[in-house]
């Protein structure tokens, strides 16, 4: 399994990291529309939206439109991704990315962009 | 060592479930000047402040006063603790607990309010 690399990394502009200790390290999420990360990792994380926006998630080739709206808080399984602002809005989102062991696995390949974003 | 009450349940118009899976769950805590919640008890959280508010946190004789700053994310050490609203804004929080073993010892009673507040 190809292994991609950290947002922090790819992404410094976009991501910050706001906490971290040994359990837990969260990431502030911060774009304008048309920006367009380079493909990054994610390990299973709590996704918190704090602005309303339409992005676009995308991986080998599938792709998945998110209309994200302000107050969601939901779960992004562990995966690989480009994500696109695709809306007319800003994205703000914190990711509460959980160290436990076990966290990283990707036993779910196809999975693709957040769980529940109602 | 006694062991207090889940604050959706002490607490229910102020706590809120708004997320829950076999790792975490996640409150949250809406308020105003003046309220105040009864005793309860609080696993292990990240706390992420979405208000600016003061807070007065309260356990046996015991108390701290906290400044939050909107945008602040931090970590709450498992804790029983009284929380008042002592400031002139609304408080709004989100708390994810982390469900893994382990998380809601206590080893430190001394423990009171969230680690970092700056």
């Amino acid at each position: 399994m190809e292994m991609h690399q950290d947002p922090t990394v790819t992404d410094s502009d976009k991501y910050k990291v706001v906490f971290e200790n040994e359990k837990v390290r969260v990431l502030e999420y911060k774009d304008k529309p048309g920006d367009k990360t380079t493909l990054h990792h994610h390990p299973n994380s709590v996704m918190c939206f704090l602005s309303s926006f339409k992005r676009q998630i995308a991986t080998n080739g599938k792709t998945v439109t998110i209309d994200g709206k302000e107050g969601v808080v939901t779960w992004l399984k562990a995966q690989d991704h480009i994500g696109e602002n695709i809306g007319d809005t800003d994205t703000h989102v914190l990711l509460v990315e959980l160290k436990e062991s076990g966290n990283d696995d990707q036993q779910d390949q196809g999975v693709l962009g957040p769980e529940k974003i109602v």
